[in-house]
């Protein structure tokens, strides 16, 4: 069955508010923009996405998860770069006092967000006002030129003023210490370098990855589940030797196809276009191994989750939109319907940006020592003092002088040594002193790690999902002979979730309301639990309308107690996608179950 | 071994540092006192704990979990009581300006901490100076009385004041929007009530969980890992009818036993003592089954994970000490060494105190509606209009004046009605109706079901656990013989936790770092990846130091490769507590690694 466009958002996020997914927050209190709860099937499938997300990038990868506080000391934020680039341009009206983020006010002013879906469906990122990158200054003019006013309520529009968009709190009594809410798990990682390169004996490449919390004090934000206030990033910062971008597991993804859209092809207004990871790196159109690695690795989690292939998309940033710590960038985007290509996941080449602003901060050593593998013979000058002539100038101060020498910092200039001792400064001549050059032996060097970054907005993944997974079914009561129990509707509506994925794992009805029943079906929720599944009692209304109610919230299988269960112990497993049913020993369902979720197809049955 | 109490706390604090249990946060900017950071087998442990939990409340239990914001809006925590009651009362030097929580400062200045631990190792709740419960006036008139400096430059203290412990922060640009970090994750589960109604079909008794991050802006945390700022709490809000508090599921816990320390024997200075559940709940030592239930519960799950028995009491709290919120709490307590009888679990009864507040503040209806069995029979008086009388002294507004009646919201007043028909003010006299008694029938009644709450420090839980975990055995080197290969040391640490919580489930080590035993290594890594475990490799040094590294850490058992390895694909698995070795075919390695995860009794062997 075909959903319309524009009715299939508004369909999600009602059934996501009837059943359970996601709930504006405070919502009797009139709610907030900018924050959503997660319902217990949100909630549910949530932490399912984000158990899948560790068996890729923990037990595969290898990368151990640490957990560092949502509140950051401002220390930390200020050598990120945070306090002074993590800001929007804020206009506020001088009627009303509503408040706008200037670009976004400016796009929407010239050209309304509803054309920005292309004709044929596909969404455009060129705007009738190209507005990023723009600063304070080139935004305020555009407003007054264009008399822009408030769209609320037609007011003249204040001066444009910068504001920063991390949440500001103070720790401790009285407002002694500013601290802030993290914008990204990220610093955590950073400011934990020395631990962590101990953690791994020293040696590149290493990941560490988090997954938590992390805040965006937006203006006004208006896309629903999209722009959150309030979100979690499931974040790998891969610590790697710049002089060596060699993946040392690239062959875990050869082969991976994905969709690319280079910088150069989005501003040549061409298409994006599929090609294999390898031929991406040897066209040099993605820059490195561990970049090219990372965009299949998002591919694969993507698609594996169940989002289709000709939804996703990697779109390289253009210079002017990179965040102010990153090289380079590569957004996996998913296509949804309301909102065009949205990013989901970024992937960023951050160099080695945040370890040298930290350490100067700090004054910390985030450096580390990598060996050559040969030691390197090196030429170079030292000063050799003369005897003779340094003694009866200096005197008694000879042993300081020759010891300042030593320590080799000395600078010549105009070939003489200018030096301080006791405070005094005194002048070592060209005659007091000859160059020798001696060969030195080099065993490695200090160097700071680069850092590429893969980061999982796991909110808007989970949008993305329950939009593609939603579908509605018309069902063909005539003919269809597997509806034997469903035949109340004609259509159902299934969010078809791959079973590993479902919040509730499975579903237990007695098919009547009947005591013995009912004390049989009991049983077999306790027989799943002690299985680690979610299992679900219903045994409210006719059975096809409890079969409907799973298929709404994606439940992969129900399992049915009827009077055949009460004489020969077997019940049936009833299976969302297909409909069909299996009837087996009840003993063997926690096995039978257990292979169907691992995508044993259903009809080969026990 | 016998390790002294004084140098237990150091020495798991040592360790926890140096392989990555717990940092403290932002440690290259100096670090600031309540927050701690969890490196990668800290987090891994504490994951593992949350998993645990989930077993119990989510799967066992059937209580869904949902996820709701760290920041909420001012209107939820002023209606919560927050804003007004979760204060500590602050004193601040007038010379350096250092602040103290004004109960800590008096009890630390009338008696040190040292002698908190009584001589026979237990520690005391009796205080020099009883401090609890007392308010701003009564704390500041004790400094001045005792003649309190500031202990860390002995200058004056300058007048107490109360500060709230919320972090405080605004939404939006500008400071229009209040908003707070949540001091608990529960008021989340309370204002989405309604939602949560629905989604359980209006039946009672249901539960709800929530993990996550709270806050708690302390003055000046000085407890180490116990008295954190930013800490993580599972709890569950159970939403019980207060009129039926039969326990569902009570026999899962019967002949559960645990050490009560009630109210009444604190104050006569009685010893805890141990009992059935079922006892105390008989001698009306624990007041409802609910709160019993759930003290059994938090019993079972603290001795699972693996705290000793006899290091864990329920404390019931004294009027005092109660929450503004609650009407009775036992706090699950546990022993430590340096801190004594720690709280790690709050078990309260917050009866109707939230959802009344919510209601209140919100004017939402947070009621719901409980059938009665059967109907009941009520008597009730109507007003019966005479015609006759009311026809023509209201003539064509009779219609208006009957319907009036009919509404049945009249007061009666020396016998007379006084209705408002059109703005107009009228009487109706005895003369002009009569009353009757009727019979009415009455289904059911709205009522606002109590909330019963086990609310778990993770954090605390965690750094129990890590103590009660370790331990440092002699080795005897002589006559050992399980000690073939690990001989280097004359004792070894062992971090003793359960398989199932490990941060490692399993270690993979070649014997020696040749070639063919590093590659034959990593396939066996691969093939544990594969069954979701994680495994770690480690090559560097000789085999008896890497089982002493992993033993540190608590991995449950090592998988060693070696030449036998190479000939007939058999590798050794070797278990941390006995040290002993079985030899099993690779093929098998997951089968026989999994039920011993599961408590397999090591040399039974495969």
């Amino acid at each position: 069955m075909q959903i319309s466009d524009k009715q299939k958002y508004d369909k999600v996020i009602e059934l996501s508010r009837r059943r359970g997914f996601l709930w504006r927050s405070f919502e009797i209190y009139g709610g907030t923009s900018g924050f959503w709860d997660y319902g217990p099937l949100g909630a549910a499938l949530k932490r399912k996405i984000e158990e899948e997300w560790r068996k890729i990038y923990v037990i595969g990868e290898g990368f151990f998860e640490i957990e560092t506080p949502t509140i950051g000391i401002k220390e930390v934020f200020v050598a990120s770069g945070h306090v002074n680039n993590f800001v929007d341009v804020t206009v506020e009206c001088t009627k009303c006092g509503a408040e706008y983020r200037a670009d976004h006010l400016i796009r929407d002013a010239t050209k309304p967000l509803v054309f920005e879906h292309g004709e044929d469906g596909t969404f455009s990122h060129v705007l009738e006002t190209n507005v990023e990158g723009l600063d304070v200054k080139e935004l305020d003019k555009i407003i007054r030129e264009d008399d822009i006013k408030c769209p609320s309520c037609g007011g003249e529009l204040g001066e444009c003023y910068q504001s920063n968009l991390m949440f500001k709190t103070s720790i401790g009594a009285g407002e002694k210490k500013v601290g802030y809410l993290r914008p990204e798990t990220a610093q955590g990682i950073f400011v934990d370098f020395p631990h962590l390169l101990r953690f791994y004996r020293e040696k590149l490449p290493f990941g560490i990855v988090q997954i938590g919390k992390a805040y965006r004090n937006e203006i006004s934000p208006r896309q629903g589940v999209i722009r959150l206030r309030e979100f979690t990033l499931a974040e790998a910062e891969i610590f790697i030797d710049y002089m060596d971008d060699t993946h040392p597991t690239f062959e875990r993804v050869e082969g991976e196809k994905v969709v690319l859209y280079p910088r150069e092809d989005q501003n040549d207004e061409k298409e994006p276009k599929e090609m294999g990871i390898e031929e991406a790196l040897n066209k040099k159109m993605i820059e490195n191994e561990f970049l090219a690695y990372n965009i299949a690795l998002a591919h694969k989690f993507l698609t594996k989750i169940g989002i289709p292939k000709e939804k996703i998309r990697f779109r390289q940033h253009k210079e002017e939109e990179m965040a102010h710590y990153a090289s380079d960038c590569w957004d996996a985007e998913i296509e949804t319907e309301q909102f065009g290509w949205i990013e989901v996941i970024g992937i960023a080449d951050r160099g080695d940006y945040d370890l040298k602003a930290h350490s100067t901060a700090s004054g910390q050593d985030l450096t580390l020592f990598k060996s050559f593998e040969n030691p390197i013979k090196t030429k170079k000058k030292v000063i050799k003092p003369k005897m003779g002539k340094i003694g009866p100038v200096f005197k008694e101060k000879t042993p300081l002088v020759l010891k300042k020498l030593k320590e080799g910092k000395n600078e010549i200039k105009d070939g003489k040594i200018s030096l301080e001792i006791d405070g005094e400064e005194i002048t070592i001549g060209e005659e007091m002193y000859s160059l020798e050059e001696v060969e030195e032996e080099v065993y490695g060097e200090r160097i700071i790690p680069h850092v590429i970054e893969p980061s999982y907005g796991v909110d808007r993944i989970l949008y993305a999902l329950l939009e593609h997974s939603y579908r509605e079914e018309s069902l063909n009561l005539e003919t269809d002979l597997n509806l034997n129990d469903e035949k109340e509707d004609e259509k159902r509506i299934v969010l078809g979730f791959n079973a590993f994925l479902a919040p509730i794992d499975v579903a237990v009805l007695p098919l009547l309301t009947k005591e013995e029943l009912i004390k049989k079906s009991r049983d077999v929720v306790e027989i799943l639990k002690r299985e680690n599944l979610l299992a679900d009692y219903d045994d409210s209304g006719s059975i096809g309308r409890r079969y409907r109610r799973q298929d709404e919230v994606g439940t992969p299988f129900c399992v049915t107690i009827d009077f055949e269960t009460l004489e020969d112990d077997t019940v049936t497993i009833r299976e969302r996608d297909t409909m069909k049913q299996i009837r087996v020993e009840k003993k063997d369902l926690p096995n039978v179950l257990g292979r169907l979720r691992e995508g044993e197809e259903f009809l080969k049955g026990p």
